[in-house]
């Protein structure tokens, strides 16, 4: 453990500053129905109406900020299946330079058309027989190109810290602030936005059962590789926690909660039935983990970072139509 | 054409006052996406946020909340298989008084329940052989309640107001002002505000095709009947526009757009998938005659009421997946 932590406070103050104007300040909900329901007073941050629809614009943007300008004039290159690819690519824009992202082949068209709809040029890539982590670093190296990764980086964690301050400067002190984790990216800023400004306040994490690496990792004190997990929460997919994003997690975090595919649907179908907005599955797990009792003892007021709504109704469907033949 | 209005600007800002940490004020949403598709700029005031899950909890409790005390404490009674249900329960549950409310009885098991949830005494009738008006006004009678409709009142015109107040409030000047017409009182009073505000804004209203009562009745100058209409729009169904709410509509709207159905389901899938939110069908219809390009040159900055969320996934998923199935 080292003295001097990868991300401080000030990081997250500075990519604050850097975001205002560009990132939306988005909408902190609350409901009398949830608050009945979990027995404490709850506020939703919901990063689902965050641009690109994710709280990953954040973390990109602070990033692709940062770089010199002569390395950002020649553009930057981001390698993912997901949110991180759309955030690459409007970081990108914003700044007015390029970028490349490398896309699995059979990635859902709407995510290669919403990437390249932000003006990047997209590589795909077979992810069955191909090394992503590889390809894009070669792809980098080749093109001149500054890789923006989707949460090992000191920069892209402060950035995602961010919505965790927005969030505080809402409500105040909290008891407990309930965050999705995946790579580690969000919930390493949001802790160490927490624990700077509200000493006594708990982070707990939230993982899907099938993919709970950092729980392990947490457990193990050292950095655990589960199987590739089969969940629907394709945003917490990574099998093992990032290098920083460990290091600041085993410091700030104080439990993991995992949820079930089955928790996460419920979850979703509460905050489209009675909190009129749209979550992807990995956007509602903190919410499905508070709503299935899987936090212990939940104190009075509690902060849940809605990381994501990108989903479409077709899938939504998919996912939920199972739900509602056993209520039929 | 009387020269005293029924309701002034006055009565919605007294309303605001009434409302004030009663109701939710509710969030403006905007979208590059959306202002790109229209060529405008769009705010969306959202109040399928609204506490019932839209905007007529403001109407019936501006109205009961100005019920002689004596009265007050008697109950109050409304008839409603929709959303107006819900608004006047809780209205009577947050002035500390009981409500009894005149349901068909092949409502929705959901919206009984969610009106019983508040604490409202249900009454059902045979809606293909009971009149409702006729059933309301006796058992108000009956028990000595006093009746809150559901739109045509000074006081519930006045609270509905409110919504646009707050729209202006965040925007400052629009050009254009887009509302859904069911009875009428939610345009009328926000047509009472955005022209007591802004002289040369133009306020249309949204009909769905099938209940074009209300552009029929301007046309005609005066109210026409239409038969009950077959939509999806089931908060637009009233097949006459009210009595007072004409009379207002009549001096301050401007003109009147129709949308069909299956505009509607596509503003719903729009709303859900690039703005993450829901909205029921007569909550969408503003947005639809927008997006279908049925307002006539759309103008620079637009205000648009999205004014309710109350659809299950259920019965969005009935409506959405023919266009999945088209698409597909």
């Amino acid at each position: 453990m080292t003295s001097t932590p990868p991300v401080s406070f000030d990081d997250v103050r500075e990519a604050a500053a850097r975001l205002r104007g560009v990132a939306h300040r988005t909408p902190v909900l609350t409901s009398r129905t949830l608050n009945a329901l979990i027995g404490a007073e709850v506020f939703i941050k919901c990063e689902n109406f965050q641009r690109i629809g994710a709280f990953k614009f954040r973390g990109a943007y602070n990033a692709a900020a940062q770089l010199p300008p002569e390395q950002l004039a020649k553009g930057i290159a981001a390698y993912s299946s997901g949110n991180h690819a759309q955030a690459a690519a409007l970081a990108a824009r914003e700044l007015g330079t390029t970028a490349v992202i490398l896309m699995p082949e059979d990635a859902p068209r709407s995510k290669l058309e919403a990437t390249a709809g932000y003006g990047a040029d997209i590589v795909t890539y077979d992810r069955y027989t191909q090394d992503r982590t590889a390809l894009g670093e070669a792809l980098a190296a080749d093109r001149g190109l500054a890789l923006i990764p989707p949460y090992d980086h000191p920069h892209v964690i402060a950035g995602q810290g961010t919505a965790a301050l927005e969030l505080f400067e809402e409500t105040g002190a909290l008891d407990a602030l309930v965050v999705p984790v995946g790579g580690g990216g969000l919930i390493a800023g949001s802790a160490t936005t927490a624990k700077a400004l509200h000493l006594g306040i708990q982070v707990i994490g939230v993982e899907p059962e099938a993919g709970d690496d950092t729980k392990r990792s947490l457990e193990c004190g050292e950095r655990v590789t589960v199987p590739v997990p089969r969940t629907i929460a394709d945003g917490q997919a990574p099998p093992t926690p990032g290098e920083i994003t460990f290091a600041i997690n085993q410091r700030l975090v104080d439990a993991i909660a995992l949820v079930s595919d089955e928790e996460v649907v419920h979850a979703m179908r509460f905050a489209f039935e009675r909190l009129k907005i749209v979550l992807e599955p990995s956007g509602a797990s903190a919410l499905a983990a508070l709503m299935a009792g899987r936090v212990d003892s939940p104190p009075r007021r509690i902060g849940v970072i809605a990381s994501g709504g990108n989903i479409d109704v077709r899938r939504f469907t998919e996912l939920v139509r199972p739900c509602l033949t056993s209520a039929a």
